[in-house]
């Protein structure tokens, strides 16, 4: 690395931007020709460098989709860590937790679509890593779940287990129907997700006051 | 195909037998491996066969993606075709159309996950046909919504498109987490699902008499 050619100005390591570029231009890569099928050659070629200045950023293709999925990771369970805090019912946690996951998705599409599609790709220890990160994130939604059931909010015969992955399993499958979903903009797909999650586990105590449709119309970030 | 050599007795096409042996074999390859690190060696080693001798049952490694996912199209919608015409309500048509599908994922897992995972390395023409499948696939359950909302059985505020795309993806993701969902067998499993995706949608009206909870306990399948 010491002998690399002097530049204009000096080089403390990979140049942010351009190592931003690279990697954009990896998951387009990536996300159209599937992990296995891409080569190196095709991401070098993609960014018009010579396929060896690729290893100024990362030392193998395994680093291109760890270095495209891990910050998906870090920041989706940053995004929700802070809602088991809110002052609010537990059903409310569970709708703010939809919204937040739903545009999170939108809003980073193509690197949910690696993931999702990817993953097992990744070397033992980085898999090892983001399940960690992963398990933690549903253990988020499934404590929410718990409140909700000791609170009264939340059907108490709900496998609260399998309710928190057929929620996460619902939420995840926006990478595969988004693109065909129609007309509704993401406020309105968040909306109308929330709603059918919130109502699918919401206990009688919770539909009492106002009814289901009610809780449901509750719920809407507007 | 006429020069191949005689056999005890005789041949009229490949023996169904081994050719459901090889399909198996190659499923479990494709799965393990991914599609494209799949090759036609592995496979024949996998049922200790020439390679060339795979060409007597496939023309193409995509032949074998090809049988492998397209029974899956044909019969997980002949199973829901019928569902239409139960003289039941629309609600518990849709407990019906989740619990088969819930039931067929797990009793066909190693076909789904290799469905969700590769469908997009069929060729264009294979891809239009069972896209063209899956299609109605899903208008049977938007004319179960729909039929629903007429009713008065469903949440005429629900976006049927949308409900329709987030209930699929439920079922589907299954796929993601029916290893990990712990210990209730298949029966609860589907219970539970069922009850959480038919109050997803339900109208106040539904649950008027009984409840949002005797609504769930409703649609179980003991």
């Amino acid at each position: 690395m010491s002998s690399r050619p002097a530049r204009g100005r000096p080089r403390k390591g990979p140049d942010p931007e351009r190592h931003k570029e690279i990697l954009d231009a990896a998951a387009d890569v990536i996300l159209r020709r599937g992990y296995d099928a891409t080569s190196m050659q095709e991401i070098a070629d993609a960014v018009e460098l010579l396929k060896g200045s690729l290893y100024y950023y990362v030392k193998s293709k395994e680093d291109f989709l760890y270095q495209i999925v891990q910050p998906v990771y870090v920041a989706v369970l940053d995004g929700v860590r802070p809602i088991e805090l809110l002052e609010v019912s537990p059903l409310e946690k569970l709708a703010v937790f939809a919204h937040t996951h739903i545009h999170f998705v939108i809003e980073n599409m193509r690197a949910f679509r690696i993931r999702i599609r990817e993953f097992s790709q990744l070397g033992p220890e980085r898999k090892a890593e983001l399940a960690h990160s992963g398990h933690e994130y549903y253990e988020v939604l499934r404590r929410i779940l718990e409140a909700g059931v000791e609170a009264g909010d939340i059907d108490p015969q709900l496998d609260v287990r399998i309710a928190t992955y057929a929620i996460v399993g619902q939420l995840n499958s926006l990478t595969q129907w988004y693109d065909v979903s129609g007309r509704s903009g993401p406020a309105e797909l968040a909306n109308q997700m929330t709603a059918q999650i919130v109502a699918s586990v919401a206990s009688d105590r919770a539909v009492r006051s106002g009814g289901l449709e009610m809780l449901r119309r509750r719920v809407r970030q507007d």
